[in-house]
């Protein structure tokens, strides 16, 4: 058997695709954008700079689907990436920031990198212990939920982030709510957890397949973050892209069946890959939004290389997600790309002791 | 008279324009984009993410102006400010950074966010002082330079910048070229600074007039550099907007005489406004690049308040770009604008003392 391979992130897989390989690897929607778009979108010939703060057009049609919300509680940015590595970049260095733990692989080092520290709550079953976690948030700074959750797959119970919201406004610890994955939720509606403490990030990326065009936000009531994001990005990155902007105002003019209709697609192909890992022998949480599944896995490492030296299956490792013992797989293929994908990892299975 | 304003940055002034406002603030061309962004412009439907690095067919067509350069030694980024705040985020906290002074605004808070020092030498003339630059540069880890420069319009010596090239490379000290205005020299073409301890900083904002696209970029032939800005990316914000690549390869096919045609332009502008200084009897440097003057004025806080609020006239403080005593204009403007707001300063000269 060749050597196993001494991949180290999610990185080292990018641009691994094509020639029949199949990736369970890639974090993003493999369905196309809304047709509105591309039909809605004029181009504009003036490419001078814009707001920092983003376009005003884009932050009212935004403000109308947070209830109570203005234009002025947002801030454009380049994905919910730079809206996350703006916010912690305002706070002290060496203050701690609590983490659920399986967590998404980004998020220790954006951390990191702004000089903060992460601390971390192991979820039970998937989900947060709130005992712990009201432990835990003692003394820190914030805590950064993703609900629904890359890797897990996770919804939090509307009780549990109502409980969060009460133990960190009395702490007056800030809640950063990752909630990219908001509109695809198959068991209920989202739940967005509120407060003057609270800091949302959001995005395009998901809710309208445009990952590439890099336009994310925040949502915050407490002006002083919004001002101080503002004047960080002055500096960092200015203006998020102009035509991003435009794309992300000509999404929103999709009609809720679209949202509706993608949701039916992510959720036949959860069914189908859960009962197939469950058909396999696998033990693994089903998944209740976003599109992941992190199936516990004996020698993960090793079966990772099989499965990709071996059979063209790009799988990630749960360690990079804080989950060893696990891999961890996102089904944004079409179902029978899965099913293919099944195939090869049941034959893969001969080769390595995985359950 | 009002009272003086306790304007702290441009940024107090972004949004201020219209109504009869003349802005000598804005730091962009008034002149748009080269009709092939828009012509030869294919918008993609796939908007997957894509290369941390950037597309590669628009690193492969910096390569040819980079002579002796691969894709391999360009980073994509969301303008050059996202390649300045990379850079120095991936060098050690409180380490050092020379900065001849005056300087663009930015730049001291980009470095210190990195949690790195600047340090200054202080320019002669509008010139890099390569005595003091000598002593000032011992110890530190890079020297962040701008020529042409924001604010002083000036373009280094070419000697100067060879000698910089060899001490800094002498010391092992890395040069952060921020190479932005390297299209906009009336004098001479541009010097571009070499090295593998160079780093070069550049953009699309002002060749291209394509400022609110925000597609930047940076040039290393230091493989680790290279690595570790893109390490950074993943976490911070993925992939440069695609379709802003996209519209960048498409404005690199506009022909060299739509540069020239712009240059003329400009040398048209700052003969302009140059005199008009002169013949106010300010005391200022002729810009041999980019497009600002930074006339010496006594009382400039005061003086701008009255510009501002009752000539309508936009003005920065040199202070700002670490040039007190100074006021800092652009003149990107047509002459039109430019004769009628140096009317309304002349008007202004007779309420406030500034000779």
């Amino acid at each position: 058997m060749a050597e196993t391979l001494r991949l180290k992130s999610p990185a080292d897989f990018i641009g691994k695709q094509g020639n029949g390989v199949i990736s369970f690897g890639s974090g993003q929607p493999d369905l196309p954008p809304p047709k509105e778009a591309f039909e809605g979108l004029d181009l504009r010939k003036d490419l001078r700079y814009g707001l920092i703060q983003g376009e005003l057009k884009l932050r009212e049609a935004l403000a109308l689907e947070y209830p109570g919300s203005t234009a002025d509680h947002f801030v454009i940015t380049n994905g919910a990436s730079e809206a996350l590595d703006l916010i912690f970049r305002g706070w002290g260095k060496g203050e701690k920031v609590l983490l659920p733990r399986p967590y998404y692989y980004s998020y220790p080092p954006i951390i990191e990198l702004a000089g903060m520290v992460p601390v971390y709550t192991d979820l039970i079953d998937g989900r947060i212990d709130i005992e712990d976690f009201r432990k835990k948030v003692q003394g820190c700074r914030a805590v950064l939920i993703n609900s629904p959750s890359n890797p897990t797959g996770r919804v939090e119970d509307i009780a549990t982030l109502k409980e969060i919201e009460k133990i960190t406004a009395k702490l007056g610890v800030y809640v950063v709510s990752d909630e990219v994955y908001k509109d695809l939720i198959y068991e209920r509606e989202n739940y967005h957890i509120q407060g003057d403490h609270v800091i949302t990030v959001n995005s395009f990326s998901k809710t309208y397949a445009m990952c590439g065009v890099r336009v994310g936000y925040l949502w915050s009531a407490d002006k002083s973050i919004v001002e101080n994001v503002c004047e960080m990005k002055t500096h960092t990155s200015m203006n998020t892209n102009l035509v991003g902007q435009d794309m992300a105002l000509s999404a929103m003019r999709a009609p809720k069946e679209y949202i509706r209709q993608q949701q039916q697609i992510w959720r036949e192909r959860r069914d189908f890959i859960y009962k197939g890992f469950c058909d396999l022998g696998f033990e693994l949480w089903r998944p209740e939004g976003a599109f992941y599944i992190l199936p516990k896995c004996k020698n993960a490492r090793e079966f990772l290389t099989v499965l990709y030296q071996d059979y063209k299956v790009i799988t990630y490792l749960g360690e990079w997600f804080g989950a060893p013992g696990h891999l961890r797989l996102s089904y944004a293929l079409d179902v029978k790309m899965i099913e293919e994908g099944l195939n090869r990892i049941q034959m893969a299975m001969k080769k390595v002791q995985v359950l």
